[in-house]
């Protein structure tokens, strides 16, 4: 099989980090992204050499990309017409083309009524005609917990999300000094994780914090009796789980979210993004069959690799997540290696 | 018996509140509150005509007093002398003069061997020598669990403390854009609730976020079988429960602590205290025989009644924490009625 | 004369405050408050005594006050037929209706023709039919720029404008993390000083932080050759003039906003307000002939003894500005004597 | 001659940076970095290819870092013996071991008696024996100002600087919610452009408020009669001048700098930096003579290629400082491509 045709309809904040992270792979390609209209996103995509396209089909509209200099190849027509799959970033209006296609956490379960992401149920994607890769907050639940449902045969979970109120680029959300509880109980975050692994019994409460960097998770995990495992058992398991990675709050100075994220500025990936989810070593007990540990989620890239994962999957590549992980991570690994 | 005489020993964040609510009450009176030395607070204390007394014995530290223009009585000698309960903030130098001794929430169990909270055991400390009232945290999670223990006969629950990283008036602290995590697992905040209530079992994780106002408490309780209680029951109870607030988030236009606290300062005590702990009615959930739910806490005031209500157990003057608790509550009503 | 008949329509964050101001004083009296329909705001005025008026004089949005069991008086017309004075908050449908009118800051010059503060033109506000209490940032600049410009008879003035971004019970608005830029330049704010007085030549930039308490005023002005002033004079200039504060950063502890409210917590006014101007005394400073210094503006309280002066001034009861405000002020400060 | 050596002495929020810069450009390499013990940013280094020293030239400290399986080259000394220059941060114990140096603008003027910023005074830094680069504030000030000032023969400004109160990895800092005066008045920032351009009169005044993303600068400046300029030729010159950015804020919906920040990280230099200064040309104004603007500089990394054209100045090799920033400029922008 050639090269995998991948178009990206949406070039935003998850758009074009998944551009990024497909053009790292030597196994697919970007063929064009769409923007709305000409913005300061073209510019990106015409600095990285990739096609641009237009949201519409409209010609009035796609005349305005050239009015602003910026050379656009036609509408979304035009791009369905040449790719294998298309990336969607929360867009309803969304109609297949003989493409197989994938959306993003925004949109529900029910638009597909396949979801997916890399350690729960890549098999179950395999040649699937479309797919939605779950949320941020659900990839980040669905790293830990799987392996740890994996062994276990069973897992009754309750998550408290305190979520960042806004991302760092908007700056006209709040609260600026206030705690936002979530009124729906439960929330519908740690259900969501049942999309990909029904097995998993998950509820969970949320409150929003005055904060623009990283979700962090309070998790409680009850194991079933006999799962004959430890507190370092448990870290072990993580330290060889894909896109998991363990430090120690106290001895590596990493206290908060603050210094996880200048951690991952130093690691060198565009937008200071760290693809892996982030646990505090210290923060990790087993108390009885109680497990309480904290996660950090970076919201705008969790998911970007799952992308990649899940292009393969949809496309019949590769059977093995482990595998697509392995080959996804080590060149954006190396795309990245300034 | 007569009026019950009070000292207190720290004249700070919680000691001046304490002396504007014995203040209010018609059985007992504020006979001296000690300064380490002249200050802002000082001005305050002579305002409200609470004689001032120096912290120390030492006779220059005294006349630094009178130095700066505030009259000073004394001592601590002195003030104890003719005291017959102190109340002492944080203070482990304190060393009992024949008075009846109440410390605060900072201070550990092990220090008095001895706790109080309002609804928790009041009769245990009926006639003590001394006890320690237990901190904003461990008053609030004892105001909303203690009656469901007295209807259920046992109780499991888990709590994560979002709590906010610095005071009002305190600007050195951070963070200002993270979320802190507490990496003692579990956090001795849940723990805490049995030295009132042993028979509640009860963990905690905590975290800290970039606010100045309110801890909020995501909390999950497991009742026993055959409780028989629905939401509508628990929202019922907890309305009749002294010192809480049950209010509707969406109805009542409350999403945040932010509003909480303007309600608060509506009502109109001083330095817009509250009280009462607040329970969000929409953000309380019976699912099955585990019950969800949020409520704020007010770090810096929660404890106050609380102390008032303890100098009458010391005292062995009321025997019903609910008689004196309304005592309490409608003094201090009637003292801010402006 | 008899007692001055004051009407306020809008019960909202000025109008509670100028309500409980106007409550305090022996020569006025609250005739009625009005709110749009039935909700927690009635309780504060119900609370206080107030009579409850509806904002309209649509009688079914009357009856809903009834069925919420808050007696309503009547509609706005009512309310108009018994008052000498209404103040208005924010609101541009206002008609006269023989009675004297207020507005707020949030009302351009123009509506009015005519603007006031308590400093500045006093006099020519005596026996206006109507006039508009400026903002709180044009007060504050006009408590401090007034006595300055009156010893030396002209005045150039350039301020940066530190604002805060949202108010305290505000918890939809940010930014959680940046400095927004006023991009009209130069802002509106230091050039409505001179809708109160003309001579001051006043240009301002703006910026918006994060935060919820306060505004801060870095100040630049200009003085005429020979003023004969020193940084120690003007200190003492200001020490003497009504509604500001000079307390020492370094001395006094108060390096930020956040000790300043906490300050005015203490003091114990309803809300924790602070009418008066913050200014630092260790930040004021002449350099030859150019005066720098900060000061900070609590943004819903500093014109409330304001609307109170306003109200004699348009009465003509009172022609001295420092008479009117030192009745003002010593009522208030009895008023919240607990 | 030969390629540059040059030596980083501490590698941490500058020298990490500096490294980078120096790393990207032809004429100069980076011989070893240096770090006082094993720890995270050893791993950078490592990652780099950047030979690893001790900064101190203890035997058993320098084993430490073998212990921990990181390869050391030895001691400062050794350092400095291969080493033409020799970049420290905020070191005072540095001492000059026949290399030429480089301190950071976090050091005062009088250390080296010389300061260095590219597009002031690059010519008087020529062969000298070392130097100061100028803080990241007085880097951004000279950026727009001098070009103003050579224009205009004379140039006096007024600056209000909004200062970010902690770095975004710097948890521990506050406020969390107010506004920290700068009592030192004028503040220190605006007079230190003097170091660098004596004949630009300058003064300051700062504040500090919660955010982590860049310092703004509001400033004043009066230009002399007969400069021939307006609102839109200073916003052409600044256009043409090197590493000044400007946008406008309405129309490239850059309201704040959470939005500035989130374009730099579009850019995709490592740690989401922004060499430039920021200007808003919506908010530069000329009214008469006096010119208002706003502009923001990122603090971790506006200095970097100001550091590079510093080790060209003292080495003699390029006259020019435009020639030489279009130089490191294009190197650094070629480094970043992916």
């Amino acid at each position: 099989m050639g090269t995998i045709k991948v178009a990206i309809n949406g070039f935003g904040t998850i758009g074009k980090r998944v551009a990024d992270a497909v053009d790292a792979q030597d196994d697919m390609e970007v063929v064009g992204v769409t923007k709305t209209g000409p913005s300061f996103g073209c510019e990106l995509a015409i600095k990285k050499g990739f096609p641009l396209y237009c949201t519409f089909d409209d010609k009035e509209r796609i005349s305005l990309f050239e009015k602003k200099g910026y050379g656009c190849s036609g509408g979304l027509s035009d791009l369905l017409s040449i790719a294998d799959v298309v990336g969607a970033e929360n867009l309803e209006k969304y109609r297949s083309a003989g493409v197989k296609y994938i959306f993003q956490g925004g949109e529900k379960h029910n638009l597909t009524g396949l979801s997916y992401t890399s350690s729960a149920n890549h098999m179950e994607n395999l040649n699937a005609e479309g797919t939605r890769v779950v949320s941020c907050n659900t990839t980040g639940l669905s790293r830990t917990l799987v392996p740890l449902f994996e062994h276990c045969g069973s897992l009754k979970v309750e998550c408290t999300m305190v979520r960042r109120a806004a991302d760092p680029g908007d700056s006209g959300k709040g609260p600026i000094n206030a705690i936002k509880t979530v009124l729906k109980v439960p929330s519908h975050h740690g259900p969501d994780v049942m999309t990909v692994k029904p097995e998993i019994e998950i509820n969970s409460l949320a409150v929003a914090v005055p904060t623009t960097i990283m979700h962090v998770h309070c998790i409680i995990a009850d194991l079933p009796k006999g799962h004959g495992l430890s507190t370092e058992s448990i870290i072990e398991m993580w330290s060889n789980t894909p896109r998991v990675i363990i430090m120690n709050g106290a001895d590596d100075r990493i206290p908060t979210t603050a210094e996880v994220m200048e951690m991952a500025r130093d690691i060198g990936r565009k937008w200071g993004d760290l693809h892996e989810i982030f646990v505090w070593e210290d923060g990790v007990k087993l108390v009885g069959d109680r497990l309480y540990y904290f996660q950090a989620i970076h919201q705008e890239s969790d998911v970007i690799p799952e992308n990649v994962d899940c292009i393969r999957a949809l496309m019949g590549v590769e059977e093995d997540w482990r595998k697509s992980a392995e080959k996804t991570d080590s060149a954006i690994s190396t795309y990245y290696s300034t």
